[in-house]
């Protein structure tokens, strides 16, 4: 068997709900886009191969999959601080979005693959604004992503026609690895008859939607007053829930909600982004609750104006220690079911649980390689506990998506940091406008 | 002016509660151990300065102080997981620590000082066991330390005397960078007498006490229960308080409780330990409520069994995270407030409030320099945020104590990570026995 790169001489995690065990010693042999091979250091043939990565020691785990985005606002991080809601909506972001062009989404794009890179992402689903031009960084990445332009109710049901071509055009785009997904913003900011619209468009060119709902409790009480309907009832009778479906946040998802959402057939799951919940002093959801329910929970980091960084390790942990402090009962969230939210589970919400989060021959290959060697680590008692509690994204080493090293010991294969910041640095004076920038939508849900 | 270090073109943070302001290009002078000048870059004459340091952009902050550790125990890391506290003490931590020797806590020493040394820790607040071996570890490691011996009242009186021999012997030691104080362990393993012999021995000699108390909701409930007082009431029954007190927790301190700490006049600080305390389901404390009386909190890291890390980015993160998540408001503990607490306010509970936690002349020279240039920083939209929410251990590049640079460029001077690492290993099988192991203690409160 000859591969196209063999990774040698590192320890393999592997993750079910109820245990996370270590392979030591073992090299993982690729071919083309996927793993053909895990066996024990020396038992596969090297001669032939293409590229040979000496992993010394380090460990291999599925890169992550970042269930939730909206990556280009990375470029606004640290400028919605300490506020609530309504005024992180009204007095920030939708004032600061305003100065958003085009191209901006390029660079920020690339500036947040540069990041999630660098803290061992290999996927993302993000949700924004220009998506062309996200769709295009994201192919210089030589990342995964599943791409949705956001649609708000207010600016007409054209839009639903025109993100559908958006979606057409690019899925399966970059080799298979840009997939395509619709995105209307919310039931807040989309009428019902945009939701019925926008779920008849996804099923008939054979798509999904990403939408955010139920963000907070204090939505479901405004929607129940309003509407008479909770946010994913209205989710649910739209029709929304007949595509898959990734529902950002469900914060304020109430039992019956959620017994909606265990009783769906098409694949429906829920994206968990605990950073910036905390951060907006949104509470928790019960995640030991909803995964009992059979419900799929993945991990997001917003976008970084609310989350600061785009780094799914401060998710896991966040998720893991947010769950025990939730329930009041530390044995839950144990560290197998927080890696395997993190691996597994994130690729069933991504849409790909048959092809990503585990590394098992047959798999894609997308494969991160992380560093335990740190003094935050020693005496590495257990790696897995390591994982979730210790590791630090700067632990990972290089980075594999598709088969394609991206990231080597560090060192960007495929995109240019100097090029990207001095791309973004001109931008920021514009890009930072708020007090006469116009909104581009009133948050009062 | 001659300098012994002069730091050149960095940008110093400057903290108070309500605001958190950057001097940009700036140079330090430091005297002996002393901050001499901080003056716009090239203001300050380096001719004849014994070193400089070329700091390029970098920014400098007071070296962290770690109100309360049991830093040795960062041997077990890894091994206590998922499990509540009562399983936590009896069946991990009162097990393992059967297994310590003498030489233990020397080289778990040296280990946790490497680990705090790179997370920029230049203090810690230390109370454990054999703590003659961690003097001589913290005298090795050039940092900042107040050192307790533990004491359980089951143990007898004597105790006392010796661990009050401890503290004379090297109160004042490493040119004062060792100060010390008695440690009884807690109300719930110390009697009243126990305590009442313990701060009368403090107030003799000039010392104060660390000591955990109301750790939980449950050990205040249990404690009225048994006894009718709470654990604070205890404590302050016995004149505890008329020492200076280091509280490990108080999460489960009444509001009468509050209003005992908020009337004393000796200091009396709470460390504040968030990891562990979301590790193992404890709730939180509400700080905005215990800063508004005037109660001094600082950061802790207690020990890496239950903390996995000794840091405290992640301990000020989590400070500001959970307190939003508390109180049900992102407007609380803002990025000023968990700065001023990460330092004037732990330098407070660690009984040096005028000497250390700011950068200005004629403080303590404990200086770290933290580069910001990450892409996970970038467009550095606001350095104090980036500081609280985005910062990592990994980002500290050079640590200053007292004057003295003790990592320099990530490379450590003092301590030898290989020699460390060579020593603990073979210690390891023995000190991971738990099965056979005899408890120390069990608790039951």
């Amino acid at each position: 068997m000859v591969s196209d790169l063999l990774i040698l001489n590192c320890d393999v995690l592997q993750v079910q709900d109820e245990r996370a065990s270590i392979l030591a010693d073992h090299d993982i042999a690729i071919g083309g886009n996927r793993i053909r091979a895990i066996e024990p250091s020396g038992a596969i043939d090297p001669s032939g191969t293409k590229t040979v990565l000496e992993a010394d020691g380090q460990l291999a785990m599925p890169g992550f999959i970042n269930s939730h985005a909206h990556v280009a606002m990375v470029l606004w991080r640290g400028l919605g601080e300490d506020v609530n809601l309504e005024s992180w909506f009204n007095d920030y972001i939708w004032r600061l979005e305003a100065n958003l062009e085009p191209e901006d989404v390029y660079w920020g794009m690339q500036l947040g693959l540069l990041e999630m890179i660098e803290a061992g992402i290999t996927s993302v689903s993000d949700h924004y604004w220009h998506m062309d031009y996200a769709a295009r960084a994201v192919e210089k990445a030589g990342t995964r992503a599943l791409l949705s332009q956001a649609m708000f109710g207010a600016n007409g049901l054209a839009q639903i026609e025109e993100t559908a071509a958006f979606a057409q055009r690019w899925d399966g785009a970059a080799g298979g690895k840009i997939r395509t997904i619709l995105g209307p913003h919310a039931p807040y900011t989309c009428d019902d008859e945009f939701l019925r619209a926008s779920a008849k468009k996804a099923l008939a060119i054979g798509s999904g939607i990403h939408i955010h709902a139920a963000e907070t409790r204090e939505q479901t009480q405004a929607s129940l007053r309003q509407r008479g309907q909770t946010p994913i009832e209205i989710l649910h009778s739209c029709g929304i829930f007949e595509a898959p479906t990734i529902l950002a946040h469900a914060l304020g998802a109430t039992p019956g909600d959620l017994e909606i959402l265990a009783d769906l057939t098409a694949p429906v799951g829920i994206a968990h982004c605990p950073k910036t919940y905390a951060k907006l002093a949104m509470g928790f959801n019960n995640l030991v609750e909803l995964r009992a329910m059979g419900i799929a929970v993945g991990l997001g980091t917003d976008g970084a104006v609310s989350n600061n960084t785009l780094d799914l390790w401060e998710a896991m942990r966040l998720t893991a220690m947010g769950q025990k402090q939730v329930t009041g009962d530390a044995e839950n969230l144990t560290i197998p079911q927080a890696l395997t939210i993190a691996s597994k589970e994130s690729a069933r919400v991504f849409g790909q649980a048959e092809e990503l989060g585990d590394l098992s021959p047959g798999k894609l290959a997308d494969i991160i390689l992380v560093d335990l060697s740190g003094t935050h680590h020693f005496p590495l008692n257990s790696a897995p506990a390591s994982l979730v509690y210790n590791a630090r994204a700067s632990d990972v080493r290089t980075v594999i998506c598709d088969g394609q090293i991206i990231m080597r010991e560090r060192e960007h294969l495929t995109l240019d940091k100097d090029e990207i910041m001095a791309n973004i640095s001109p931008r920021m004076d514009r890009l930072r406008r708020r007090e006469d920038a116009d909104k581009i939508q009133t948050y009062n849900a």
